[in-house]
């Protein structure tokens, strides 16, 4: 695909010089179109190799084998909050005590959603239900997570932009907001590898999150560590704990933290957790008793089996995750880099870990999409990750490269950079 | 047990006499006592002979089964309303089509739950949140199941008693009470050998409820068929469906059903299903998208495996419960027969499925439950058949025969009839 022409900005090209590169550009496009292309990057899907890791957890775990440590017989009623040896895991991943888990059932989000309803109908810690206030802001640190922000949207909430600088949110911003308007009652955030711009968030953000003093008493951070062991190199980085933070500052009400295993064996049948202060935790246990009869008991011992009830185990199946997909991010990487660098109309993330490249290209990103659209490469849409699916300088588009296979990626990308080009080119020449 | 002096009522007994059968009963009591017994029949549980007949469940899926019939991979994200061969397999539980049917995770509570918390946060059908409401009121027949009374209670509503008949709740008060009250925006109903009472909802209260007319566009019918294959007779009782009367009435919108496999094969990890009108499950799947990434498709398919893909198998394997559970029946009512029926002060259902006995013995509930659990016999505690565990009468304990052995279960009925013999002794006794 690299042009054998010497390549220069865009921007600074004649204007015929640019006609012809345009012209090239769209050669090549009706090149791909001519395939019947039929290929998905729009979600952070593990492929069916990721899968195959885990092909254990189907038999792992014996016919007699249903009962916890303690002698509870998990294909019953009973227990609410996690079986022990479960909480006792799987409370390491959000660097916690087994005292400060509650091991839920597959789907994180639904405890999200559910903690948030909670807060709707029945307030936090004896505040009045946020569904009887006037108004409920929460903040959105952009670009973000879509379904973080549709769970507050379809609850009635008013969601606000924060920029999103390369150690986290802009604490700034966020510390002057909450400080003045009690209408605000929380943040959604995703500290490790955000979703989609693989921002970390520094120890120094942590710790003021952690010191956070909002007007509100029922602000809720929620702090979705969905990546905090999908790390794509061999030498992560390690953050200060939020919640250990928050108790220094004696602030430790501050927030509630997620994390599941969908991306470390199957999406559709993992185990998701929450961790939170103690007061939190019993109210939130209090909550749970109407809302269950309780979670999936025996697939909690299925995951325990599978990584026989070593967390170092977890750390070593991740690290086979990597392997297959950090080929994937470098495809993307190495496409956007030969393609684009030189031509100054973009620019990209380069993740230490997560699902996702977030890719910036100024008022291009809709047209981007719509171009991969029409040649049969379908991305998350553009605008996805912000809040009401408003992009306000509609230029951010994520980038999923897990779920494709290797050659399906390289196409994609190829078509993805052309795309990215014509927009270009096509803006310049107005 | 059986006393060889010649029984009567005890009303109509002379007081010496009157108070020697109540010192023989305390003497019998205290030897109860004595035993230090540990009995539970506190909860509709099945028990671990009853697990034992699911066993296959742990290991029927083999490790390459994870495709549905579709090609659909079940390890992955995808499918939020069921994979399509278990809507097909579990619609018939509630005699719906598979397009009225939504698969949820283990726990029907849970669902119910959440349809009710969507109402509280986002109305039904475009009607306003009920949560913004000043007033929600709820129809509760007494006695009820506690756990729906209490997802109610806990998310603000008012709670209202309903009395029951031997055909289902009383309809000209039910009717009466919708009608003109907009503030009453649901029912929960047990339709099958309900909670407690065991009572089958005849076809013509079932044709009352499909035909209902409230006054409140936003009621609905939350019909929890927990028990319509749980029979403890050969030739069970067969039940109009609410779904298709009220399609036939003009008013399919009235009603969401629900049933659960958690007294078929596993409770903790069972399948949960809704059925409801078109309108109904698009607005309720498009609130699911929300709230989940979905459910656990493994264990759908898991399911599927083991009752082999043939419905007629799942209710062969409820003749298997029935064999376990019906002795056990037999063991609570012979007791109370037996050592009560000539007394005249109580009197119990006789049910013909789901899990329950319940006893009622005027102004003497809350005695007797203290009185067994001072012998060691934990009962289900008196008042939790009734909104706000007010039970006016003082007089309904609800019995679950299933979990103890029959050994264990005889034990507790002993206590349990000796209890009530001292409770009313000592109430005629004054």
């Amino acid at each position: 695909m690299k042009s054998d022409v010497v390549v220069m900005k865009l921007s600074e090209m004649k204007k015929e010089n640019l006609e012809q590169f345009l012209a090239d550009c769209k050669a090549e496009y009706a090149e791909f179109q001519a395939e019947n292309l039929k290929l998905d990057m729009s979600r952070g899907k593990p492929s069916p190799k990721q899968l195959d890791l885990s092909m254990d957890l189907m038999d792992c775990l014996k016919r007699d084998d249903y009962k916890t440590e303690n002698g509870l017989d998990c294909r019953n009623y009973g227990v609410l909050d996690g079986i022990p040896e479960a909480k006792e895991f799987f409370s390491k991943m959000l660097g916690v005590t087994p005292e400060e888990t509650i091991v839920f059932g597959n789907s994180s989000l639904n405890v999200m959603y559910w903690v948030m309803s909670v807060a709707m109908t029945n307030g936090v810690l004896g505040s009045k239900p946020w569904g009887q206030l006037p108004k409920v802001k929460f903040l959105c640190p952009v670009p973000g997570y879509d379904r973080h922000f549709a769970v507050s949207e379809y609850l009635g909430m008013e969601l606000v932009n924060i920029p999103m600088n390369e150690d986290g949110p802009d604490m700034d911003i966020v510390e002057k907001l909450v400080a003045e308007d009690d209408s605000i009652k929380g943040i959604w955030c995703v500290p490790m590898y955000s979703n989609p711009g693989g921002v970390v968030y520094s120890d120094e953000v942590v710790k003021r999150f952690a010191a956070l003093k909002p007007k509100a008493e029922d602000f809720r951070i929620f702090w979705d560590n969905a990546y905090c062991v999908h790390h794509l190199v061999d030498n992560p980085p390690v953050q200060a704990n939020l919640l250990e933070e928050a108790k220094k500052a004696g602030n430790e009400d501050i927030c509630y933290m997620f994390a599941s295993t969908s991306k470390i064996t199957f999406p559709g049948t993992g185990i998701s957790i929450m961790a939170a202060s103690e007061k939190n935790l019993a109210s939130l246990k209090k909550a749970l008793g109407f809302a269950t009869i309780g979670f999936d008991k025996i697939n909690q011992l299925r995951h325990l089996r599978f990584f026989d009830g070593k967390f170092e185990n977890l750390i070593e199946h991740m690290k086979k995750h990597k392997e297959l997909i950090a080929p994937k991010f470098a495809i993307v990487e190495n496409t956007l880099e030969r393609e684009l660098a030189d031509l100054g109309i973009a620019n990209w993330s380069d993740p230490k870990g997560g699902y996702f490249i977030s890719f910036n290209q100024k008022g291009c990103a809709k047209k981007i999409v719509s171009l991969c659209k029409e040649a049969g490469v379908v991305l998350t849409g553009a605008g996805a990750s912000f809040p009401y699916g408003k992009d306000p300088e509609d230029e951010n588009i994520r980038l999923s490269p897990t779920f494709p296979t290797e050659e399906e990626l390289q196409k994609a990308m190829n078509v993805f950079v052309c795309s990215a080009k014509i927009a270009a080119a096509e803006k310049l020449l107005g």
